[in-house]
Formats: structure tokens, C-alpha cells, sequence
């Protein structure tokens, strides 16, 4: 079993990764931690909780702070023409929701708990790498503690989707995400590399709700809006299922093929946010990729199969 | 016939590309501008003449600045271990040329001869980017009186060469390469994404120098130099041909696939001179590439036929 800690931001494609983890028999989901990004901190705690009601699910949730590393950086407009403007493709989430929230802040239950459990904890963070880095700078020792980290970010190869440069979770945080690159733990980077090839189509997702309505009819209304949108973006009527990506990595990391070596995340200018790796392969002068960990940039993916084993997880 | 200036640091790919130009039959080489990068500006300058001496080539040579566009960038170390002390693999070129310099300065003489033959000229930069930089600040205009410009620089969907982010040419000025990018006139950016494929193996020099000695004897001197620095770094034994593409594009623009859309220059920062393109096909929310003319990275090459086109050119 996987005991996993999922740092999320829900988000319409989180909620999809979040039934995935549910649902999942190798997966022991261990926590939610709510960070902010596809919506304001409280939108995607309340979702959290939300979804965490409807579906059933046993692990305790809690909320991040909602600052950006760096609190000097300037508030981005939250993407309500994606996630809606409850988070959840305007599907009239309740105000409230009445479950009560982890006593403490995410990056202390992110330390207690991979401390609890030392070696054990893989860390699936889908949204900002905020409450990563919060965690590691008030204890950088667990680090070392930690089985891995898997995040869905970044771009290596191929252009951003905020800017040419950066992808969304990276640019909303990019200090944060420097930081998490840095530490001496294990970092997959699941980004746009690959997770632009993983498509639901609007049909597909009405068929698996058909043959299993449980959670997925929630699921379903839920991913409406987000495919209107996405639909003008991709090839099939479909949405891109960023986040489920990091999850079936920990799953099936051979549908994967990665490029080792450090990386760094650009901090102001016009590449804010974006994500430069050094294949270890490759030799440079000195510079300000040396002396850091090897992570893994995924840029290789088996679409088909991440996507065959997403069907098949989902309608569990 | 195509009017050239071409815009060189010397430099053994420099040479190589030099010799292209001046064999071809539908180049006509009306110029050459030196500028630094591969060595000091006085060296590039003397490595010019030298070589307009021993090939016989006509064209006359301005001499360059030898500064960066933003004069406050710290300067880089001359890539001797890639070019040699005297910028042409240590062959022991003369101190000084019998040969006089055009009187003006690089940029004075691309302003003056694009002047001269509007929509006639095409530059080809293979340096730094300081001198056509500086020959748009003198004078804007210019950029509606070129025919076209293609560069041998920058790095879209894969790795720097003197960093993870940046190619060498475009990571000595980057202030110079962002001036032209945004200029509106039409750039070709020819880059490691497709030169990386381009190599001209030592037997291979070797085979073209004894089918006709004439001028290649001396090329193939120069080159072994750079070849024992790149052999370690390509796969057979040889050099990347970087500046000939630049100069084959002009030719034979079918053997290259590009992408359209803007292109901007990071300057600063851990990304410093990294090139990074808008394409047309995508959209983003607005940002840095808006409303800057498109200008054209390759992306993909024919490089059996590129290099099949550089042979039968040297050994004219």
C-alpha cells in the first residue's frame, strides 16, 4: 500500500485525481491538504470538504495558508473560466460544508504525519508547491523522510499554458517550487510534457458514468465546464487530466519515461515560473544547476494505457 | 542572387560558414561585420581579414564594437577550448593582416548598405547579436529595409548549450537578440534545435579536402581543434556545423520545418539568454509576446541533405 498525502487545489481535474486516490486499492490516502490555485484557499478547502463528504472518503483534510512563498509576489486572477467560479465547474457547491477541518495548518500535518510515518509517505501535490515549501523551511529535515514527491507542473520541452513559458501551478508559486526542487528528496515532475497527451473525451466520461454512476455522476457534472472549455483546446471534445497524471505515476511509473537531473524554476522576468532542467547527461560550465539533487522530469508517457488505467480505477 | 552581409565572430564554424557563402554561386557576399563572442573583437576582426586573404574573398569587413548592448553585463571568458587562443583552432594565424579595414563601424555599415539596396539585403548574424542591435538603435528604419535576417542562435524545445537554458550566442547579449527579435523585420531563427543534428565528421573533412585542397586544406587545419573538443560531445567523430546552417537556410529554406510566433529573450536570472517562442497556434492570457511581429524558430531538419548541400558547396 501506498500511503499517500494529496496537496491539492480543487479544481476540476483534482476532484478526478482525488476519486482516483479514493478509489485505488494500493492507495492508502493519508491526508488532504488544501492549497491555493485553481481557486482561493477557502473555495478549495470547502471543496475539499465537499468532496471528501460526498464521496465518502476517511482521510482528514487540512488547509493551507494561502500565501505564496515569496508574500512580496502579486495575486494572480483565479481561473474561473476553467474550474468556475465555485472551483467545481459552477455545480452550486453548498456555502458550507459541514465536516470539520484538520486542527492544523497543511505544512505541520504534512510534517507530523510524514514524521509519524518515516520513509513511507509519498507526497502527490497538484496545485502550488506552497505548502511543500512551508513544510520543508519549517522542518527540512523530513526531506529525508519522505518516500517521494509527485507533482503535476511545470514544462520542459514544450511551451507553458499561462505564459510560452510556465505552466500554472509552477508560476503561481515558482519560489516554492524552486525550493521543493532543491531538496535532497526524491521529485517527479509529472508536467505538460506529458499530461497534454492524457485526454477524457465528453463521451468517454458518459460511458464509464453509465457503467458505474456511484461517484462519477458527480464527477460528470462536475467536468462539464471544465471540457466547454477545454474542448476548444484539444483535439476530441475532452479535458486534459493534469492531475490524475501524478497519481497513476505512483501506480505505474513504467508508463512514464523520465529525464534525470536538476531543476530549477525561474523566479521574475519574463520566464517567471518556468521549469529548466539539466540532464544529467549533459555537460556545462558552472553554474546555478550544480551540486543539487538529480529529480526526474517525465517526458515520455504511454497515454493509452495511464488512460486505460484511469477508466478502470474511476468507475471502481 | 541573394546580397549578404554576414555578421561573424571567427571562429571555426564561422569559417566554415564563410567559405559557404563565398562559394556558392547564388550568394552574392557583400560584406562582412565582425563582432565578439568566440574571441575578443580585435582577434574575430584579424581572423576575418585573414581569412578574406587566403580565400580571396572580396567583400569588405567592418569592424564590430566589442561591447554588449547593455554595457553593464559582466563579460564572459573567450570559449578557448572550443575555438582556440586565436579564435581558429590554434593554427597560428598571423598577429596582423596587410588588409585595411572598411572604414566604418559594423553597424554604420549594415545601416549604410541595407540603405544602399532596400529589400535587398539579407543578414545572416552568427555571433552576438550587439551589431545588428546597435544598427537598429542608430537607425529603426532599417528594419523595414531588410530582406530578411537568420541568425545562428538560441534554443526553443531543447537544452542551452552554455546553460541548461541558454545558447552561447544568444547568452552574450541577450539585450541585443530581445532588440531583434521585437524588431519588425522577419527572423529566422536557426538554433540548436536543429544544428545539434548537423555534423561534419573528421573523415568526412577529410575526404572533401582531398577531392579539392584548394581552400579546404586551410578549413580543414582550423577545424581539427574544435573537432577534438567537440568529438567528445557528438556521436561520431566530428563538428556541428552550427553557422553553415544559417547560411544553407538562405539557400534552401524547404530542408527546414519552423514555427511562427514571437519570440522574446530572457535577460537576467537563472534563464539569462534563453529564447522562448509564443506560437501562433497557441494562446495564452496576455503577457510579454503580445503584439510583437512573429518571427520564425526551426524546429526540424533535413540534415542528410543539408550536409550533402554544405559538401557540394565546400568543394566547389
Amino acid at each position: 500500500m501506498h500511503k499517500v498525502i494529496f496537496d491539492t487545489d480543487p479544481g476540476v481535474d483534482d476532484a478526478m485525481a482525488l476519486l482516483f486516490l479514493h478509489n485505488h486499492p494500493e492507495i492508502d490516502l493519508i491526508g488532504i491538504t488544501t492549497v491555493f490555485g485553481n481557486a482561493a484557499i477557502e473555495t478549495t478547502t470547502r471543496n475539499a470538504l465537499f468532496l471528501k463528504r460526498e464521496w465518502g472518503i476517511e482521510a482528514p483534510v487540512a488547509k493551507g495558508d494561502g500565501k505564496t512563498y515569496n508574500p512580496m509576489r502579486n495575486p494572480i486572477d483565479w481561473p474561473v473560466m476553467i474550474h468556475g467560479h465555485d472551483g467545481l465547474g459552477n455545480i452550486d457547491v453548498p456555502e458550507t460544508i459541514d465536516l470539520p477541518l484538520d486542527p492544523r495548518s497543511a505544512s505541520r500535518f504534512i510534517i507530523e504525519t510524514v514524521r509519524a510515518n518515516p520513509g513511507e509517505v509519498t507526497l502527490i501535490a497538484v496545485g502550488r508547491m506552497s505548502n511543500l515549501a512551508y513544510a520543508l523551511k519549517e522542518d527540512p529535515a523530513i526531506a529525508g523522510l519522505v518516500k517521494q514527491v509527485i507533482i503535476m507542473g511545470g514544462a520542459f520541452d514544450v511551451p507553458g499554458n499561462i505564459t510560452p513559458a510556465a505552466e500554472a501551478n509552477i508560476h503561481g508559486d515558482p519560489e516554492a517550487a524552486d525550493a521543493v526542487m532543491m531538496a535532497p528528496w526524491k521529485v517527479v515532475v509529472v508536467g505538460l510534457d506529458v499530461t497534454m497527451k492524457t485526454v477524457m473525451t465528453r463521451k468517454r466520461l458518459a460511458e464509464l458514468t453509465a457503467q458505474n454512476g456511484k461517484h462519477l455522476k458527480l464527477l460528470s457534472d462536475i467536468s462539464q465546464f471544465y471540457i466547454d472549455f477545454y474542448g476548444q483546446h484539444v483535439k476530441d471534445e475532452g479535458m486534459v487530466v493534469h492531475d490524475s497524471c501524478a497519481c497513476i505515476y505512483l501506480i505505474a511509473p513504467d508508463l512514464f519515461t523520465t529525464r534525470s537531473g536538476a531543476i530549477r524554476v525561474v523566479a521574475g522576468g519574463i520566464a517567471d515560473g518556468q521549469t529548466i532542467q539539466k540532464p544529467d547527461a549533459r555537460s556545462f560550465p558552472p553554474g546555478n544547476w550544480d551540486d543539487l539533487p538529480s529529480q526526474h522530469a517525465c517526458i515520455g508517457i504511454d497515454a493509452e494505457k495511464v488512460m486505460a488505467l484511469l477508466d478502470e480505477t474511476l468507475v471502481r
